[in-house]
């Protein structure tokens, strides 16, 4: 082992996220296009594992596509860091494949400083997190939550099936349920991710620690009232589908008051009236309404009182409402042991730090189901994402890299 | 003269307009496609000149392809009466073309009771009623408020210019300049149209005396905030567009009760949000807002009530507003004199009437700025119109259009 201690180098981090991002850049948009399953996701895992087979690191895959470079000890449960390398359309150059390069510069920085760790290293990159088909197929998969029913009904927004998408990069969908790591195979699993909020940065702190992630509970509602002439049908004979929906949506701000805490989210961000003319009283209104909190209780509390607000709406307005209840993903704690670390070596690196929840899903809320998960936010500019414009700053991404180095070298011994 | 009074011959109606109907139907949705300046437009207009002249009428067209059927005195004033022979997309059977179909078959019903009226009936089959192109082009010619800018510029939803939907009929835009009749060349204009509303029908009364026509104002808002994920974005972070529309929309009964009357008619019917992903706030929301009263200074204060709602909740969400006041068309009283024969006509024959404002528009407000003119209203089956269900029940038609007959002969002798 080196005098020296391991020290992140950014140029090297910097050229591998470069490397990953040529992988279904849009040199037009500058948007990254490497939705799960894609020829270009694939690529990106061929390209990775060879990197990671440079660096002499142990390169396995699994039936979904997990990338796994296994770093340390051949035998014996793992520490796992890392994130997911496919991408939403037109998204960013940091959502996810950050967290992979910096696990992978993490173990690069470990050979370098001569490390050998006494518990292995294994980074990952998980296929399928932003739920193209719904799910987080890649981390569900190690974790051992995906269920054969799931597989068989599973398709994107175009229709197209899972199974359909996996056959045509020659993998089986049904080789997911083969995927689960055993309980005590992962002593425990960091991420690091950018926030894709504005909390941070409003708050000028670089770094958080991510306390749990919020639930979340995909509502869909749909108005049916009578489409009519908006001259002819005087006020109180309408049946007006979208006037229904502005009073559930106006609603919201008291909602959340009464039923809601800080970390209450409620969102509605599909809306779609038929028939969309402007003489026409809408006779249809479709919308979604999205719910969380970090709370399983509030979110249930919430949920109740927008199903009541659209019942009172349709009887106020006179309209047939359906309200499906699309999905419900209960709100996941991360381990607060792992959470108590990763504050300690952040004070010891004197790295200022926000502990906060996690609005938005990540691979870490799969993995704590299997095994102890931490995960680290890095700052997001103006708290863009999932759009050409994501960008964190590159003193961040040291600190928050940093941070994650020390932290595996602690548990890693 | 025959000493029998003329008569409706209802079979004989039906006739007429199920050959009318025959052009642009669509068999598969039963809806009717005579858009203005269509092939199908052109076509049914072909073959009333033809019934027309079958009938002995002096036949004739101007250049906006509004066609003319005189009969009695070639020389002098006339009495006009009809309607427009266009419809929306998948409109219905009724909508413009009873209003036709009746003129001519008042003219028939003339001759087989061997009238001979000393003032001549043109029936007349207006031009692109229904605003493919943003205006009334038809009776706007004969009434000669028609300008060149306008024709200029109108161009109709897909961006296909009116000079250039006409030339394709071989039509030149620019006769509609010349297209006017001289003030006093029209003694009255009747016309008979379906209500398109559920009033009559709630009233269990078969027709309606019109007494003015709505102004119609259209405002086109957009209010612009930020998308951003609606996981990691706290509800006080937001800008969220959507919200602020929904405010807008929830606070018009409030609008109305305060600056509006029972003739005050508010209606958003278009909604574009952006992007529209479930799990983004919206960026951008533009919606119309179509203001309707029978009363100018009404109207006025419904607008600038609405401008300073859009104007507060751009203000309460943090969001840019654009409004634009695409068109302002104001009320017209219909001329009282017509409603007082109309009404004593309707008495003479023993019909149940409303006297009844028109929350839509017709060629008779065009047709006012030119001569005095009225407009008789038949019950619509469930207030439905523009599309294929539309319906007014025969009895109610045979009723009304024997109220137009009796009405001509008063105003022809």
């Amino acid at each position: 082992m080196s005098s020296q201690p391991p020290v992140i180098d950014m140029n090297r981090l910097r050229r591998l996220l470069d490397g990953v991002n040529a992988f279904g850049i849009n040199e037009t948009t500058g948007g990254h296009n490497r939705i799960g399953y894609s020829d270009a996701d694939m690529a990106a895992r061929d390209w990775l594992a060879g990197e990671m087979k440079a660096d002499g690191l142990a390169v396995s895959r699994d039936g979904v596509a997990n990338l796994f470079g296994r770093f340390g000890p051949a035998e014996g449960p793992c520490v796992m860091a890392g994130s997911h390398l496919d991408t939403v359309p037109e998204g960013g150059a940091f959502d996810g494949s950050l967290g992979v390069c910096v696990a992978l510069e993490c173990v690069r920085a470990m050979k370098d400083a001569g490390v050998t760790p006494k518990t292995a290293v294994t980074v990952v990159a998980t296929a399928e997190e932003e739920g193209r088909f719904g799910g987080m197929l890649g981390s569900q998969a190690i974790a051992g939550t995906v269920t054969r029913d799931w597989i068989d009904t599973a398709s994107d927004a175009d229709g197209i099936r899972l199974v359909d998408a996996m056959a045509a990069q020659r993998l089986d969908a049904h080789k997911a349920l083969d995927a689960a790591w055993l309980p005590g195979a992962i002593e425990a699993f960091l991420e690091l991710h950018i926030e894709q909020g504005p909390v941070l940065e409003r708050s000028k702190i670089p770094l958080g620690i991510v306390t749990a992630i919020s639930g979340v509970c995909f509502l869909q509602v749909r108005f049916t009232g009578v489409a009519n002439h908006s001259g002819t049908t005087p006020m109180e004979m309408r049946a007006d589908a979208f006037a229904g929906l502005a009073s559930v949506a106006a609603g919201i701000p008291a909602l959340i008051e009464r039923f809601g805490t800080e970390e209450s989210r409620v969102t509605i961000g599909k809306v779609d009236v038929q028939p969309n003319f402007a003489h026409t009283i809408p006779g249809v209104a479709e919308f979604s309404v999205i719910l969380r909190d970090t709370s399983g209780e509030v979110m249930r509390a919430l949920r109740d009182a927008v199903v009541a607000d659209v019942e009172a709406a349709a009887t106020a307005h006179g309209l047939v409402h359906e309200i499906v209840e699309k999905s419900w993903l209960a709100p996941v704690a991360l381990d607060a042991g792992l959470q108590e670390m990763l504050m300690g070596e952040a004070d010891k690196l004197g790295l200022d730090f926000l502990s906060m929840p996690s609005g938005a899903g990540h691979d870490a809320q799969t993995m704590q189901s299997l095994a102890p998960s931490g995960l680290i936010f890095i700052a997001s500019r103006a708290g863009i994402s999932h759009a050409p414009a994501e960008w964190s700053d590159g003193a961040d991404i040291e600190k928050g890299a940093q941070l994650m180095l020390n932290a595996l070298l602690r548990l890693v011994g």
